[in-house]
């Protein structure tokens, strides 16, 4: 038979990105994927603001920089309710596209997987139920107080994380704290690692000079002798309320069950920081038990270098979502692949958890992301 | 062969008494036990504070009136601790012997089982993670405006429960509320229950006419039709903020898991709440995703009458725990045999979880609770 002169041949299907990337320690990564697949994970969003944040020329968590103080519990809101309550429908960066928040929401609702906030120290409360850790948000880093109950928020996030772990076969632990990677920035340098030019950023350009030049003002009131003897000294010193109470979420968990940090370089900071408590204690973390999951973006963030900030720490997993906006028909969802937006309410981890639970592919979640993007009310990130 | 002189025959054991106890809807509360066998509770405990509890005469939840303040946030840091931080030991009745929180304490750890703390509205603070469902602690329900915001605890309540029901095979919901039985009889006849002289009380001599004479007050605020339409402006006129915050819970879960309400008369106040919350809507409530779960002093009281509450709404089930003191060598612990202490911090619903969760006997139960009141530190719930 001889094809008729008007057809064609059908259009090779686009290929389909994977569900999961491997980024670090890609055989212990394997293992876990396959040991956590189709168990039942419990998500928590851990939220906090500092003043840190309010230095110009540091993030981009906002449409702008009044709707930035409402961040983290408009983050908090949309986890519970699919949209804010303190803003229309969810915070969004100052060039339009929808936060991460999107990612996340729709997530956990693919796969069914239950969430809780964790309120670390938030000005802005969040109008829905949240897990209150801490009452005051971070003071600015420069002045090497930033936080000055880490310990307290370090011990009460690990009771909650010893409770949590009884609730899941394991947790993913992410945040929303707006100016979190200039924090993690100053917190990895204060903990010793090459960290100069390796956080990544809310703003497609990343500033990097000024987040250092920061980090650099906060540190200079720092002993690291006392730094090595008590590592939650650096959180205090220059860091947040988040990663007091993540790491210890994670280190009074991660005993029973696995965890996994959700986000990019500021879960790298947590992970330098929970890595340094078990070293300062003499009984090492086991790098099964901690791994980072967090996107695609993050992962071939030309700005940034998670890979290299961990590989500084030992043979720690982490995995990402294979999420594509590629070849989404939303354009304001594209963006996000011009790295304009990469992470944040542990919208990777929470991808992967989805991919691990249900077997959601890449293309499913983006679907399942549309639809949630689609639903959002006008207006989007405006009060 | 013949028994020498010196031989007496072993005394026979004293008659264990039964895990498990099954007061009302006998069937139906021993098909939900044999369900729930095995299966992985998570133990919620809802605290709160109001000025009803001020009254005085009306409790005993806490050795004096200063103290008493002090109770719900002690009685959640005993939860995580396993003694308060803001007094020594656990909140202690007037007469002496310890609150209930021992036997919470003693059978959630005796099966492992995961607790969290929901605050509903309190003065003083716990120093422990609780999850905010309420700013404000309830006013007096004399002037019959107890709990202005009832319908937005019920709604967070009810989030919040939707999410928990997703991290445990089954709910176990408590309350720590001084002052809570006689709010609990102002919303049992708020609702239009024959409940004057059947709600339990934190001292032996029931102070019912007191109680009675209270409810009544904040009563003759109330117009029975608007119950009807709405049975949260029950709470909002008489109630505490805990009813508002675990209906709520119970009924945001109760579509994917069971809910035992862990508690005596006050969880009857419950029940009926969510009773005529579904019969409201026009979809009433199924009777086998929702009981209650006491202990062996409630439902022995001689002065209340929980199944009678109970049996007025339908076929919901009653357990009870089997645990006993009499054969304690604990004075202190001898005393809840004589009704001076009966339920709290859902203890009862804590040590039914507890056998079902590992089989646990009445005696078992009774040393662990015993253990754990030999740790607490001495002078037992004073500052």
């Amino acid at each position: 038979m001889v094809a008729s002169p008007s057809h064609r041949p059908p259009r090779p299907p686009r290929p389909e990105p994977p569900a999961l990337l491997y980024a670090h320690a890609a055989r212990r990564a394997r293992a876990l994927a396959a040991r956590l697949r189709g168990k039942r994970p419990l998500f928590i969003c851990t939220i906090a603001q500092t003043d840190t944040a309010r230095i110009p020329g540091l993030s981009a968590a906002g449409a702008t920089p009044e709707l930035r103080e409402l961040t983290p519990a408009a983050d908090a809101e949309a986890l519970y309710y699919g949209s804010a309550r303190c803003l229309h429908g969810v915070p969004a960066n100052p060039l339009g596209p929808p936060g991460p928040a999107i990612i996340t929401i729709a997530a956990l609702r693919l796969a069914r997987i239950p969430v809780l906030v964790v309120d670390a120290g938030t000005r802005v409360r969040p109008q829905a139920p949240a897990i209150r850790l801490g009452e005051v948000p971070g003071a600015c880093l420069t002045g090497g107080q930033a936080v000055p109950d880490a310990a307290g928020l370090y011990q009460r996030g690990y009771l909650l994380g010893a409770q949590l772990a009884g609730c899941a076969d394991y947790l993913v632990l992410g945040e929303s704290v707006p100016g979190g990677t200039t924090t993690a920035l100053a917190v990895l340098l204060a903990l010793g690692l090459d960290a100069a030019g390796r956080v990544s950023s809310s703003m497609a350009a990343n500033a990097h000079a000024l987040k250092e030049a920061t980090a650099r003002q906060g540190l200079a009131h720092l002993d690291p002798a006392a730094v090595a003897r008590d590592p939650l000294r650096a959180v205090a010193a220059v860091g947040d309320p988040m990663q007091a109470a993540v790491a210890g979420l994670a280190l009074g968990a991660c005993g029973r069950v696995p965890v996994l940090l959700a986000g990019g370089t500021q879960m790298a900071a947590v992970l330098a920081l929970v890595h340094a408590l078990r070293r300062a204690e003499g009984r090492p973390l086991d790098p099964r038990r901690v791994a980072i999951a967090t996107t695609r973006w993050v992962l071939h963030d030309p700005t940034a270098d998670l890979a290299g900030l961990v590989a500084q720490l030992g043979p720690y997993a982490v995995l990402g979502s294979g999420l594509s906006f590629a070849a989404s028909r939303h354009a304001p969802l594209r963006r996000y692949e011009d790295f304009l937006v990469k992470e944040g309410v542990g919208a990777g981890g929470a991808a992967v958890a989805a991919s691990l639970r249900v077997g959601a592919s890449a293309e499913r979640l983006r679907r399942t992301v549309e639809r949630v993007y689609r639903a959002l009310p006008r207006a989007n990130g405006s009060p």
